[in-house]
């Protein structure tokens, strides 16, 4: 058989795409001559540029918003623009869904929806919208190049110059990526950008890939999400910290790690200058960090902890700081830092020993989820950083220290640890025998409930009762057991038999704080390297400037 | 305690790396006032750039090769640059290991050695080269990021203008990866280009990430990996593509896939507008792919199978042919192919239904390795794309398609299908008791045994005896049956009992061809879109440019 054999499909053009987008430019070009589309004319280009059915990717991470481009996007005439599939990393601001309301879009694709999520979910069950899947960060980018291509692409960067370069600084995030799908599929790219200048401080995606840039008089959206005020923390965050770090940390080695946000890990990285510094641990753990711009790092920076930190994007706040700091961020020639949310993720996967995250609800099996009654949050990065990654080829000293076999082809885990107290403020159990996800997830008629870890993958659990070393247990019996044994008076913790918890802690499955070394007296505020934001600022010689909302001084 | 308290380190300098690398570029200044190094004063220029014990990061993937660099660096005074921490995708070129027996360098980091791999294992087992890690391709370039950032990158780009911006065309491969990692962590970025000129016709790199140039006379290496000549597919493998088809690819509804290189792929990739459009297949399966550009699959993009192919790296030859075809792959707006290694890694690993490999030897358990006795091949994407991800959220009929427990939490999963003929060639059996890659790691004091896929993510085999369909197994013992069951008469099929192959055939665990309405007698090469490479550049009409030693006319 050959082509003379089998029909060929002769007559079908092959630049279709390429087509499309020149087409859509042509109309355009009444309203622009070159790459500058003045921002009153928005509404009106974006009428022209996006055809009905189109997937639309939006910026839109959880910390920097295309804001101008969404308020935009939300304001097009129905009849224009409609039956949009939309794909956003994070589903923050009210246009983000207005657009579903006013049936421009009816598809989406998402990875978080924090501040949204009780409106997700209602829209869902009102039929408003109609969600493709939910994703963690990566999987939703990789998407962006198999099954989701998209067709237009609007981002937001600090500066451009008239050639569409974009000086992204210390948001980069995960514009480069959104920009790189659409931009080589021949999707249209138009970046929202503070200012127009023709002196960039440097080049973080090049003009070639950029068709259309607007300037807008609000500079996008930006949130410090990563900023965590140390006055908060208490004393039972700092007894689970001293656990961490003492049983988990230098038990196993870890030198490299990814810490979710919380007050739970803003304890350790306090910690560390104090508590750490006493055990000696100066060098040996927490050496090369995947992480947001903590500015409850800058003790451990400070105190000479930290060898290198790499950015899954910026801390509003902390820019100036890290300009200061090159030794420990990566930092571009004009100084300021490049955070890349793809690579940081991509890292933060299979690069670091130990992830630390926490939860809302956990079941006996070790399952976790935020998702609670009628919220749909979605999940950001920690199904990404919270598993183990079956590719991972490469041992340390950590990941070989979770072998518990004697077979040849054994291999290491990532720790995957889960710092919990027993109950939530409010006095709703952690520990419960159903997550509300799994009902979330009928309601919402997913194809599965959305668990953010899986019990199966998580190798220590923290509370403050205790460790437990999931690792080690050997059956899905054994590690309930486990569980229950440090769930407290929670309905799984009152499931627990002492004995058992006695055999357990013989067999090193779980341990007390007295088991490892710690008083809980010890546990005290004046551990913390600082105790306050205004601590954080002495620390950092003034460098870090918190927003309004952090200041009380 | 705050600052007053715990002991800040004050006197140190923050801007080390910075200073360091100024410095260097200091030096350097009396050989280039710009960015571009004279080809003739490289050696001397790297003898200045690099400093003893340095992490160097040479590019080195399996196609393009900064061959002009690695000459160069093999040159260098041992007296001057020493005790190199190299970090290479690939050691492909004799090079790559010259440098540690002239004491340039002496650790290793690295994806793949394939055609280095024996050089590899002796040089180790000789104690003249210490591996660090083997690593499958994401995970060395996230550790890039984290532990192993580099303070020198060498680097391969098509053109370059004079201020550094590079135009890498159809092999951007992972070079924006490797010049990330270093440009943004004051590390020196030195790329061999083919041509310097002002006018690119795209930028695939901004020259503010570049620091150096240099033009080169020859060409970098780049090698034609991925091309299999159709004359050499076998009525065997059109026998197992045939069973892939029905048995997998249809029965699943898999949409989306990675292919990995080889003739059982090349076979179903020739079979998809034959005996797959006899089937009504479509638009219904292989619709969106993460591959690089394979010949092979020239007749199903013709024929209207392919919607979207995004491509690691380029393919020599393929270059009009797909500048001819944007609507299938990714281009710029130059019209070239924009390839790239990491993100494409990333969408095989998270975004993709299936990934379809080979392998040399297959123990008992479905553990199988391209490791043999002497060679350290390593392990390139394989890994990568051959697990189950775990952060995996999002569902599709495929992944769905593998749940086989009510659970509320039960998921899908990843289709990881091994394809292999029963003996390689040589009559070697492939089903062992254990595999080589055992006893090469205990000899190269590897901390794990070097395996490529795990059985435990195994979903499918193909043999040319039948399909075992693994993920339905329940036990690890049933697993072993399946797979004895269709290892014809190697050591570990000649375990099998006719009876529990019955009953495992009757439970829907294996398929015989004839339980999938094959017929053996059906295998014909006739059945091929191609027989071979002419008519592969007849159905591209004539815009696909097969290397020299593919044509025989």
């Amino acid at each position: 058989m050959n082509p003379t054999q089998v029909q060929k499909n002769t007559k079908r053009s092959w630049t279709t795409r390429r087509d499309a987008k020149r087409a859509r430019k042509e109309e355009l070009s009444r309203m622009t001559t070159g790459k500058v589309i003045p921002a009153e004319h928005m509404v009106e280009a974006l009428e022209t540029l996006i055809k009905p059915g189109d997937r639309v990717v939006l910026e839109g991470d959880n910390q920097k918003q295309a804001s101008f481009l969404s308020e935009a996007l939300s304001k097009v005439n129905p009849e224009k623009v409609k039956r949009l599939h939309m794909i956003m990393s994070s589903i923050s601001r009210p246009e983000h869904l207005d657009v579903f309301e006013r049936n421009i879009a009816e598809r989406i694709d998402f990875a978080f929806s924090g501040p949204q999520s009780l409106r997700v979910a209602q829209m869902i069950e009102d039929e408003n919208i109609t969600v493709g899947g939910i994703h963690t960060y990566i999987e939703l980018y990789g998407r962006l190049f198999i099954d989701l291509i998209p067709n237009v692409a609007l981002v937001a960067a600090d500066q451009a110059d008239s050639r569409g370069n974009l000086y992204t600084g210390a948001n980069t995030e995960e514009t480069p990526t959104l920009v790189e799908a659409a931009g080589f599929r021949d999707g249209i790219v138009i970046a929202q950008v503070n200012e127009i200048t023709e002196e960039l401080p440097r080049v973080d995606i090049p003009g070639s890939w950029v068709d259309y840039i607007v300037e807008v008089d609000k500079p996008y959206q930006l949130e410090p999400l990563f900023t965590r005020d140390p006055r908060h923390i208490s004393e039972i965050q700092i007894l689970m910290a001293m656990m961490a770090i003492r049983g988990v940390y230098e038990k196993h080695h870890v030198q490299s790690l990814n810490h979710g946000v919380g007050f739970n890990t803003a304890a350790i990285e306090l910690l560390l200058p104090t508590f750490g510094e006493e055990l000696g641990l100066k060098g040996k753990i927490c050496k090369h960090w995947a992480l947001n711009p903590h500015p409850t790092l800058i003790p451990a920076i400070e105190s000479g902890w930290i060898e290198s930190i790499h950015c899954f994007g910026g801390e509003v706040g902390m820019e100036k700081y890290i300009e200061a700091r090159p030794d420990a961020f990566f930092t571009g020639p004009d100084g300021t830092l490049r955070s890349n949310r793809t690579l940081s993720q991509l890292a933060g996967q299979y690069a670091v020993d130990m992830f630390v995250g926490s939860t809302l609800q956990m079941d006996r099996d070790g399952n976790s989820s935020t998702v609670t009654s009628g919220r749909l949050a979605g999940f950001g990065g920690a199904p990404n950083m919270g598993h183990d990654p079956g590719g991972r080829r490469h041992a340390t000293p950590a990941w070989s220290n979770m072998i518990t076999s004697d077979d040849p082809l054994a291999r290491g885990r990532k720790l995957v640890v889960q710092m919990v107290e027993t109950f939530q403020s409010g006095n709703e159990p952690v520990f419960v025998e159903s997550l509300n996800a799994v009902q979330v997830g009928k309601d919402a008629k997913l194809d599965t409930a959305p668990v953010m870890i899986y019990g199966s993958d998580v190798t220590h659990l923290v509370t403050e009762e205790g460790v437990a070393y999931l690792y080690k247990t050997d059956s899905l019996e054994e590690r309930r057991a486990a569980i229950a044994s440090i769930a407290g008076v929670t309905p799984i913790g009152l499931e627990r038999s002492a004995k058992q918890a006695e055999q357990l802690r013989r067999d090193g499955i779980i341990a007390y704080p007295e088991d490892i070394n710690i008083k809980r007296t010890d546990a005290k505020r004046s551990l913390l390297a600082a105790k306050n934001v205004e601590e954080l600022v002495q620390w950092s010689d003034g460098l870090y400037e918190p927003p309004a909302k952090f200041r009380s001084w």
